[in-house]
């Protein structure tokens, strides 16, 4: 079998304890957090170095067997699920933040390094890094540099890719490359860094990463802001927009949502609100006192029923809790739900969520809608508890990507395309651009051994026939 | 001949009027704004849409013409310089503004909007888009787009690819393909919208663009600061940088391009002074006098000589008047000069004016060095009289790239490679990585007809053996 021998191969360069075939460990590495179904890898293989990634990528494609590599397996997309008879590429070992350039505003970070020990780090030296996933504390570099996550602040600060200025990337026949720069500017050459950024695993491993940081934000203040409706919702995000200030966050629980957290939402929640916004402010702490006035005046202009504001970190996570809470509200609520990170030009917020109501009342479901406003990315959720409701929740969602692509939006802004979304691709891209894509996949990985059964149909139906 | 039958087929598609060959008009699309030696293109055809650009290079494809996309030909490395019997692309017929979303601060492009023109018309609006070439005036949208162009600004703001949200792009063989998003925020499959930007005109023609705007800062403050040495100058970016403050811009003078605008500096340059700084802050009103009080101390303690502050528009172009002339104050200055744009990490600035000294002195030139200090991507000059000196300045270059990549830096941070940087293009980049990206050019144009000799050693001496 091609598994024995890659392994065999693996084993004598890596070294005994790299290959790991305990069950417990494999059925760990099985899923991710999306609903699709696990699949437990043939072996999981915990690297060390950008030459023992090499080493796997060169046994595996001489003997054709498919290598997942894995972040933190918080996606939410399937992109880390294996495939049949898969290796799993792990890097617990590979977790160094192996240098912050204070002055010239760059780290340099290895891929299992978690995102919250990255930022603990950057802050200790006055500096910031951007992307602040809600799993910020398990979700490790890698992964998001492969699902070019985002998070709230991303409004502001943009996504994973903004801040990934090179790197060294093992390709699917173990060609180490160094791909992009170590300085904040450059454009020597194609944007190789930006196209493995985001690529789902399904280009390269990436073994090491310079990024971008800034000077850290003198200060940060947020506001609560409960309004009427979502009429008023739309209003007040424009405004915020429209004030010559550019918030870190604006994000934004509709009324289902807000009902949910209600009981835990930190403060309580006045008569009268159906909806509530939460923004985020940073920069010269003297600047905030007249962007956090001119903020709250513009909220109360646009109907809001309560503005409270917080500067101090635990005043803050108060006002944040209900923000933070509200995934696992959403699955309290039902036996079962769906979750769909959509984008739409952030002026047809209003439409998206009328289709929203529409398809929930069709299918009758709940459909409660939360997310990042500020940049149109909302988190569009299914709840039901009859099983048999299954065949309309599909058909809703089919509608609601429909909806999302004719009102100029995309499929997905921060979880990625994995296997869940895979099948609605067509959608969104003409067969010309998909073919390109593939086309560009077989050049960095001639046999499809990195992470396949990811973003293409084909390729995802090839694998995962059952799962979406 | 195949010109002649993809000219017809051209004509027959585009109506008459587009296929241009009048003499002059040929002259003046032989050249863009580097030393590479003229050359007529066969014909420039004049476009209207994107149909058209698809019809051109349909043409094109099928009679194996090459086509040379080209903006407002302010390039700086050849990129623009047609080769033999090619067909320029021109776009004055596509220079609209078709759409600015003020509330989703976004903009619609066509790429033969001039950048001067995009940036009044997004001011007007409240907005701000970021890159600011030096040649804001002449230079279009679709060169900014092709080179990835930077500018003073790029310091905080980044350069044009972190403003390309999407495109409409027409690959080689006249394919029309939607790339990227129109939203703020997206992950849907590869970003071929990164890719495409900086790839110089080889990958696809540009016809449509979607930009990212912010709101428009509600101040600027410029601070001019004149330092006795270069380490003082060195301390004084850093501690710029330092103070959680991320200016605009940061901008270094040398000494000899301090002496060669001296009489224009637009202000006395003070005794003792023997560079220059030129920082700009921008932001919330309120909060740019602590940001400037804090900046023009840390000046101070870094040793500067003098700090001057201007906070109104007249005032500020004064302040800027020193740098604006540079360019040209430097050509006055030598009958031969040529510049070469790289990067360094800023850290690296005085190791890399440390070798510039070294190398101006072994070849007997002045290499008066100035440029965007904030992100390590200076302008060296190389600036000679005497004709013979030509191979001594060539050792010279080539030893400055060599230095450049040993100091962790780039060959360009904003020019492009183009012609002129081909040769140097192996000194950064190993064989493999320069392979994909040629199997990648392949990929998006099979014939090899998209602004050939650009970009790839190979095919750079096959078509500009004499030029470089």
């Amino acid at each position: 079998m091609g598994i024995d021998q890659a392994l065999l191969a693996i084993d004598r360069t890596c070294g005994s304890g790299s290959v790991l075939t305990d069950a417990d460990l494999l059925a760990s590495h099985a899923h991710d957090e999306s609903e699709v179904a696990p699949q437990q890898p043939a072996a999981v293989v915990r690297v060390r170095s950008t030459s023992e990634v090499s080493a796997v990528l060169r046994a595996a494609h001489e003997h054709g067997v498919p290598v997942v590599p894995r972040g933190g397996g918080t996606g939410r997309v399937g992109g880390a699920v294996p495939v049949q008879g898969a290796i799993v590429l792990a890097f617990e070992r590979m977790a160094d933040v192996v240098h912050i350039g204070r002055e010239d505003l760059t780290a340099m970070v290895e891929p299992g390094v978690v995102l919250g020990d990255l930022h603990r780090a950057v802050e200790a030296e006055g500096l910031f890094y951007g992307p602040d996933t809600n799993s910020l504390d398990s979700c490790r570099l890698g992964g998001n540099i492969g699902t070019n996550a985002g998070g709230p602040r991303t409004l502001k600060y943009g996504p994973t890719r903004d801040w990934v200025l090179g790197m060294t990337a093992v390709t699917g026949d173990g060609t180490v490359l160094e791909l992009g720069k170590r300085t904040s500017k450059g454009v020597t050459g194609y944007d190789l860094t930006s196209l493995v950024v985001g690529s789902e695993g399904t280009l390269a491993v990436v073994t090491r990463a310079t990024v971008k940081l800034v000077p850290a934000p003198e200060a940060v203040a947020t506001l609560l802001v409960f309004v009427p409706d979502l009429g008023s919702a739309g209003r007040a995000v424009g405004a915020a927009l429209g004030e010559g200030i550019l918030p870190r966050c604006v994000e934004l629980l509709d009324p289902l949502a807000l009902e949910l957290v209600r009981a835990g939402a930190g403060v309580p929640v006045p008569d009268g609100a159906r909806a509530m916004l939460l923004i985020e402010l940073d920069g010269v702490e003297r600047s905030l006192e007249t962007q956090l006035e001119r903020c709250g005046e513009a909220m109360l202009a646009a109907g809001a029923v309560e503005v409270l504001v917080a500067k101090d970190g635990t005043e803050r996570e108060r006002l944040w809790s209900a923000r933070r809470d509200l995934s696992h509200a959403l699955r309290r609520s039902a036996r079962h739900k769906l979750s769909e990170d959509v984008v739409v030009p952030r002026t047809r917020i209003p439409d998206l969520l009328a289709r929203c109501a529409t398809l929930a009342e069709r299918a009758a479901i709940r459909m409660p809608t939360y997310g990042h406003a500020g940049d149109g990315n909302l988190h569009v959720n299914f709840l039901w508890d009859d099983p048999a409701k299954r065949p309309q929740v599909d058909a809703a969602i089919r509608s609601l990507f429909e909806a999302v692509v004719e009102l100029g939006g995309t499929l997905t802004g921060e979880h990625g395309i994995g296997v869940l979304k895979a099948p609605y691709l067509p959608l969104e891209q003409a067969p010309e651009l998909i073919a390109l894509q593939e086309r560009i996949k077989s050049l960095f990985d001639p046999r499809g051994i990195l992470n396949p059964g990811k973003i293409f149909p084909a390729d995802v139906r090839r694998h995962f026939h059952g799962a979406c």
